[in-house]
This record gives structure tokens, C-alpha cells and sequence, in this order.
């Protein structure tokens, strides 16, 4: 907890990022000097995490940081992107080293995992919190406003278990040990659909990650390719745990729910069977249909209209 | 002060960002698409500013955003670096239409005045910071570590005004109109020096922007080149408004007060005169020397060693 200045922080904690092809000088200087693959188109998106809000305050930092970074490069998969740097900026109440060792082994072996380089950073003394911002490249970018009439709407696996988790992450209930590790996984390690996303760039018109829960982020596919989806919520692949956690609301929360960072995608009707031939694990929940008045989401259960209870997580 | 979703905010403020060459895909989807100069090395930093920390809590927004901006932009300045894009993380209390009027305002103004472009976003609950990428391009990077003994010290700029108007800034200290004025424009619009950069890079062997001080900042240049600075503390040049509010303590100011944005730079002896006939306002303050022990900054006053009583700004 000693007095610690900005530019001792990120040597002592940071500094030991892996070197990485393109990076000519990474922390340390004004800026870092990078130098991008030959032509390549590269994608950016940054988040903040802020404590008490996105995570718990007392949460486990190395947690907290593998969130933190997972989350970012869910946006790379989502945009159909391969990573390669990010930047950190952190605010922090104190230098407390305890905390900064466990963020900075989280955000390591996290980086080291998904092959992402950490090139620069800046703390600050404040509220806790988290920003994040990720680059990548691509030759084939999954864009939101891609997305036809007639496409089919896939979910790239199964949703709903980081809502029905948030209880336990909370600590707002009491389960036993090894539900309560399912749980913070679900929460804390969401898996960034990178790989599948090098599947389906060739065949998806549009993609979008779940962070906001389905529906909501399929709204933004809707709103900016100009359709309207027709969701059959009794196709979407419920999460074990979920159903376990949830019971009979785990199907809600599927729809609903955000934090899972699945993809959400559309494909063209002709390339359907390619699709269905990867095996990617992907579900087809529904398809896009012209719209006549504004675009949005309609959700069906058993055959009708179906309005679930929350649209989506809103940060207002 | 209406519920507002983080989406509305960003397409509602912030989307009327120009178009810029480059820019692919602006705000509003999982990621930014850029597509840098053909070759580009890019340079890159990141910087946040936390209310009540970095300014004043009830900072006018306009000002604070061109602040915020325009800090980043000297890190690029520093590098040798020409702006390219920005992506802007904002954490606010809650979605108060006038501040953030007032807030993009002030930055797309800044934004367009140095032909910068917003390329994207994220916009959460909580309080008040303002964390801010920029990404630029270099052919000549002017790092801190090229400098070597032998160098002359320059500095681009008077220094010492952004300090002395910082108990204008927060009010703790009664001025007439015009000098508060004066001390807010020090203060939120320091003059990133991108252009004098332009001109000094193929000269200079190493750069950094005065952000925490000149004998804090020059001595990060030390560290990296592995050097000593001798700093003739009076033949600093002594911003007229640091002289005009803080009387003596203007000399003092002028070689710790950080928040100038001058750039300190670093001349190898045979380009000294091509240097000077570029006639860019730069003032030589010093020379390196070997570092016999550790690279440190000695300061001279009248020709003894003089030490300050403060040595730069720390984060914590």
C-alpha cells in the first residue's frame, strides 16, 4: 500500500507482457509503436468495467481481469477479427499490491491464452475501474448491417448461465462449493467465440456477441440491417446451469439475460448447408423476415407472441 | 436525465463525428474498422482523467472534454506521431443531457481542429472519468531512449502556466474575468505541439511530453537513453501568466508544474544548428552527460545544484 507512482505500477505489474510480432515498443514510452500486418483492416472496440456495477467491489482481481479482457475480445470474435493488442487503463483507489499482482497474473495468463499483447496502459487513483481496448485484424469483417430477409439467425452455443449465475457471484445465495466455482466460471471466464468465428466469417451476413442478452443484441442486427427476427424461444439452447440455477426461468434468462458473450449470427438461405455442415455447435433460432414498420425482435413461444418480462441490460 | 441506454448516448452525442479517410466503420457496432496508411508504424496511448482528481468536479464539460483530447494528443505530439483516430470510454453519474451536450461539443470541436477522428465508444454508469485512445502514424518515432550524452536539452515552449493557474481553476483564488480566463485556458487548452514536432523530428534523438513536470518528465528520457541532464533552471522559459500569478515561485513552477504539454527534446551536437535555424521557439536548457551512476536530472540555479520542493506530479 505504499505510495506508488503511475509509471512503478505498470513496470513492476505490466511490464512482464510477452513480446509479440508487430509490437516495435510496447510499454513505457509516450505511445507504443506498432506496426500493423501488411493491408490489414484492423478492428478496435474498447469497454470500461466499472466495480459495483459490471463486478463485485471485493471481487478476486485475477477474476475480474480475465473478465475484463474476455469481454474485448468477444467484440474481436463478434466482428469476425484476430486479436492483436490491447491497452489498459486502470483506476484504482490505492496501490495495493496484493490486488495489482492478482490483476495483473489474470490479465496475463489471459492475454497469453487467446495470444493478445498488452502494449501500453495508464493508472490513476479513483473509483475502481477498468477500461480495456482491444485491436485485431480481418480480411472478412462480421458486420451488424449485413443481415438479409430470409437469413437463417444462429446462437452459437448456450445461454443464460452468467444471469442465472449473478446470484451466486453476488453472494446474494448460499450453494455449495462446487456451484458456486460453476458459477464465478460462467460469470468471470466467458469464452471468447474466436475460433467459431473463424468458421462462420465465410458464411455469416452479420454477427453480433450477447452481451446485453439475445434479444436486445439481436435488435441491433435488426435495427441496422433493416429486418425484423422471428426468435422461436423454445429452439434457444438453455445452459445446464442455467436450468439448474434458474429452473423454470432458465429459459427466460436464455433469452434475455446478457454477460454470456455467445455470437449471435445470421447466414443467407443458400449457405445454410455449409453452415450445418461445420458442426460448430451453433443452434438455428429463428430467421429474418422483412420489416414492414419499424425493426424488432418478435419472440415466439409455443407458437405465439411471447414478451419476456426485462428486454435487456441497460446502463441508464 | 431520462433513462438512457448506453447505445442512445453514443448515437444521440457522439455519431456526428465527421467521416475521415481510413475510418471503414465508425461508432456503433462491435468494433471499428480501420485501415491504416499503407506501411504505417501506428503509435498509440491511452490516458484517463478522473473527475476531482484530473479537474474539477463541476468543470464546465466543453472544456473538460477538449482537455482530455488534447492531453492525448500530445502523447502522439511526443511521439513524433501525425492523429489518426480516438475511441472515448466515458463513466458518468448519469445521462445529463446538458453536460454531455456540452461535453461532445467541445470534443468533436477539438477533434476537427487536429483532424482527428472518434471512431468509437463506450459509455457506462458510474463516477465521472474520461479514459480517451488515440492512434496515430510515424515514419521517424521519436522515442525517450535515443537520447546520448553530449545532446542538448531543449524544451519547445513556456512552461510553468497550467501549474500557477491551477488555484484559478479551482476557484480557490479571486481574479478579475480576464485573468480567470487566462488561467482556464492554460489550464484546458494546452497546445498540443504536433506541429513544432513535424519540424524537430528528423533532428531530434529523443521527445516526451511534459505532462508531470520538466525535471520529472526529462528524467524519464534518462532512464530510458541511460543518461544525466544538467538543466540551467534559468534558462528555463518562464510562461508570462506563471510569472504574472505565482511572482518567484514562477521559476520553480516552470521546472516542476506539470499539465504544460510543452515538449521537452533532446538535439545530438551536430544538428544543434540546424535546429536553431529552424527558428521554432524551442529553448535550449541543458546537455546530457554520462551517467557515471544513475541517469538522473541535476538542476542548476546560478550554478550550484538546486533541488526543488516538489519533484513532478504522482498519481498516488
Amino acid at each position: 500500500m505504499a505510495a506508488t507512482g503511475e509509471f512503478d505500477i505498470i513496470r513492476e505489474y505490466f511490464a512482464a507482457a510477452p513480446a509479440a510480432e508487430g509490437v516495435v515498443l510496447g510499454i513505457g514510452d509516450d505511445c507504443a509503436l506498432l506496426q500493423p500486418p501488411a493491408g490489414a483492416l484492423l478492428a478496435t472496440s474498447v469497454d470500461t468495467l466499472v466495480a459495483g456495477r459490471h463486478f463485485p467491489e471485493q471481487a478476486d482481481a485475477a477474476k475480474v481481469a480475465s473478465r475484463a479482457l474476455r469481454v474485448n475480445l468477444s467484440d474481436l470474435a463478434a466482428m469476425g477479427a484476430e486479436p492483436l493488442w490491447f491497452t489498459l487503463a486502470l483506476t484504482l483507489p490505492s496501490a495495493d499490491r496484493k490486488w495489482l499482482q492478482g490483476f495483473s497474473r489474470g490479465l496475463l495468463e489471459t492475454a497469453r491464452e487467446y495470444g493478445i499483447a498488452l502494449v501500453g496502459g495508464d493508472t490513476t487513483a479513483g473509483p475502481l475501474s477498468i477500461t480495456i481496448q482491444v485491436t485485431g485484424h480481418t480480411t472478412k469483417p462480421l458486420r451488424r448491417d449485413g443481415a438479409r430477409a430470409g437469413d437463417s439467425v444462429y446462437v452459437s452455443g448456450p445461454l443464460g448461465a452468467a444471469s442465472a449465475a449473478l446470484p451466486l457471484v453476488l453472494r446474494k445465495r448460499k450453494v455449495d462449493a462446487e456451484l458456486q466455482q460453476a458459477a464465478e466460471a460462467a460469470f468471470y471466464w466467458p469464452e471468447p467465440q474466436l475460433t467459431l468465428c473463424r468458421a462462420i466469417a465465410p458464411l455469416a451476413t452479420a454477427a453480433i456477441d450477447i452481451s446485453d442478452g439475445l434479444l436486445a443484441d439481436l435488435g441491433h442486427i435488426c435495427r441496422a440491417s433493416g429486418v425484423c427476427a422471428e426468435v422461436d424461444v423454445d429452439a434457444l439452447p438453455v445452459a445446464a446451469l442455467a436450468r439448474e440455477l434458474a429452473g423454470e426461468s432458465a429459459r427466460e434468462l436464455a433469452a434475455t439475460g446478457g454477460d454470456d458473450y455467445q455470437l449471435c449470427f445470421c447466414v443467407a438461405e443458400a449457405d445454410v448447408p455449409a453452415l450445418e455442415q461445420l458442426h460448430s455447435g451453433a443452434t438455428c433460432i429463428g430467421r429474418l423476415v422483412d420489416a414492414a414498420g419499424e425493426p424488432q425482435v418478435m419472440a415466439y413461444r409455443r407458437g405465439r407472441r411471447w414478451s419476456p418480462q426485462q428486454t435487456g441490460y441497460q446502463h441508464f
